[in-house]
């Protein structure tokens, strides 16, 4: 256990000294903040999604980030031409498959690019994970809240996180109150985290966003997936810490990126309660 | 008075509880403030303006709210579609004519939207209700500044918004230093709010956002469009208490979401300034 | 000097009396930052790229400002309409070639918007600005860092610049570490801002909303870069003096607005730190 902490607040510095690039096709909803949140760790961010550049952008990239926050035709086309080009360069790819289930057009949308790219890591909740699973799940829009009972049956969600990983060939990041990651190997659970995040938008696309700077540094999709939500949840705790008086949570969400932005890999060491 | 006041406080509570979805075809420019003000209310927020899913979208929402502050043809249409299906599904609607009257395409976007949706709640500064009454005035983009002189000629402002109510068939809301809300019948005036509010960008459209998390938990559209314009008030008065030293808008454009998120029933109660 | 500061700093109260609209067709990553930066330095900002409208926009706008942040066909068919209307009716026109050099798509974008356009200012990173003159730099991104030696070498720079802005027929504005500025004639060096403001995305973009603000109140476009390079150094400055404990990127990027927002005609002269 306290091998995987050390492995995994080790790659804090390999981020900030290498500073990758990471492209983004994401939502126009939360951008801002996924951009800052990969400034916060000590990644460069570019969002570019015309058909017309994201194949070069990809190709000078470390890591690509896709998110189906806000999809439009031409942005799951731009989507798709980026991830092959991912592919094809060995570049990781991380999807955001947000509001999976809640339309057709989301769960289609996402079920090719599956289908279609090499996916290293895919983060979402409980319900955009059963989604993809094909499992009969009625997403509520996509800031719902999910009743995640890994708390109380971590058997069963350790059965259902390994099998979606081995399924979907690629690490399941499942976050909620209990988050849960796994590459169908090893699995680890992470308690991290408080409640009030998810009165704040875009923390999960933002937690997207540090699976790929995390992405950017290490081969091992597991461990960046599980250094960027233990670093996620690690900073909700901070923040949560140095909310003042009468701040809700637009300022809790500026504090979110502020706790990134200040973590040192010896915070990740003492406050990661993760579980395997 | 206290009677409408108490009716408005006790929205937020049942906002809180339900946590109704709230759908928005919105402009990219203040996307983020409104998802994250409808989280502030207790509500939960959607964003998706693709033709091939605006309609699922909708129907699994509480409420719509169509922005037309960066409008293009792609997202007017799926404005159209989605107005059509609320109405169908008699799903209430908010209307924000951003911009109205500064450019053609914008008025005539807004007319048409009026002429084939069926509109709740329609919220605007002066000018822009104006140009939907095919008054002639010249808007100033869409943040400039109204002569709103609702304070010293209220008796005509009252004619006004009674009239626009009744001729448009829906309840108007005009925010401004004073602000006017009518459904053709009741007219409320609302003296809270600060005229910093104005130099903060989204102030409006975060507005809209609120009406169409009130109109999700009542059916009188009029009592929900002054329990949100209400609560902005309100929140824009209490963020501007809790300013530090040294802050300025971007603060103040947090510390009225945060406002709105730690309000109470019984704030809005002790703090509502309301005439009719 | 204490003249060219004295000038610059009388902007200021001008723009706050005048407050000039501002169009932006910019990006959907920084959009909200630009807008209330903008209104923080007294001006007024209008955010429409549909070319059913912009042309009738920029029509009724004191300054444009270009933005290539996050390219489309549909933006950049905007973009000339918009350019090409504000060289008609002398609005003068911002250029903010956000990651030229990045992808063929940006470059080729930006060279046919230089050719079309009557262009006041252009304000870039020097690997930009080198794109712009056909020089061989490649830019790593849109946030990339650029070794910037204006300090330890600003003959070159001079020279540079000075060249840069007579080939292309604008005011030339770099910035970085130390800011050049240049009309062909004139050169300013600028010693303002903190390193720290490369961590927050956006504040480039939100400097060349300030050239737009400042365009609006003077005929000498070179004044008006000046003016903005300075304020939005000195905001950086103070702003990083405001930061409280635990702060950071996000905070920060409210602050420098909030400073913007607070800043005064004395700052200026007090804190500008210009050499020429």
């Amino acid at each position: 256990m306290s091998t995987l902490k050390t492995e995994i607040a080790n790659l804090l510095p390999q981020v900030r000294s290498r500073v990758p690039l990471v492209h983004h096709i994401t939502n126009y909803v939360t951008v801002n903040d996924c951009a800052n949140m990969t400034l916060a760790v000590g990644a460069s961010p570019v969002m570019a999604d015309s058909i017309h550049e994201v194949k070069d952008m990809v190709s000078i990239a470390s890591a690509l980030v896709i998110n189906t926050g806000t999809l439009n035709e031409a942005t799951v086309a731009s989507m798709r031409v980026a991830a092959k080009q991912a592919k094809a360069k060995g570049i990781p790819l991380v999807l955001d498959p947000v509001g999976a289930g809640a339309t057709p057009y989301r769960t289609e949308t996402v079920h090719q690019l599956l289908q279609q790219a090499s996916v290293s890591v895919i983060r979402g909740n409980l319900s955009e994970i059963k989604v993809l699973a094909g499992l009969d799940e009625q997403t509520r829009g996509v800031d719902a809240a999910t009743v995640f009972d890994a708390g109380s049956n971590r058997q069963a969600m350790q059965v259902f996180v390994k099998d979606m990983a081995r399924k979907l060939n690629a690490v399941i990041a499942i976050t909620g109150a209990v988050d849960v990651i796994s590459d169908g190997m090893r699995v680890c659970f992470i308690e991290n985290g408080r409640p009030e995040m998810s009165r704040v938008t875009g923390t999960g696309c933002m937690c997207s966003s540090l699976v790929g700077a995390f992405l950017s540094v290490t081969d091992d999709a597991f461990l960046a997936a599980v250094a960027a939500v233990a670093c996620m949840g690690i900073a909700g705790e901070i923040a949560h810490d140095n909310l003042q008086k009468q701040e809700g949570n637009a300022s809790y969400r500026n504090r979110i990126i502020d706790a990134v932005y200040n973590l040192t890999a010896d915070q990740v060491t003492e406050k990661g309660r993760l579980k395997w």
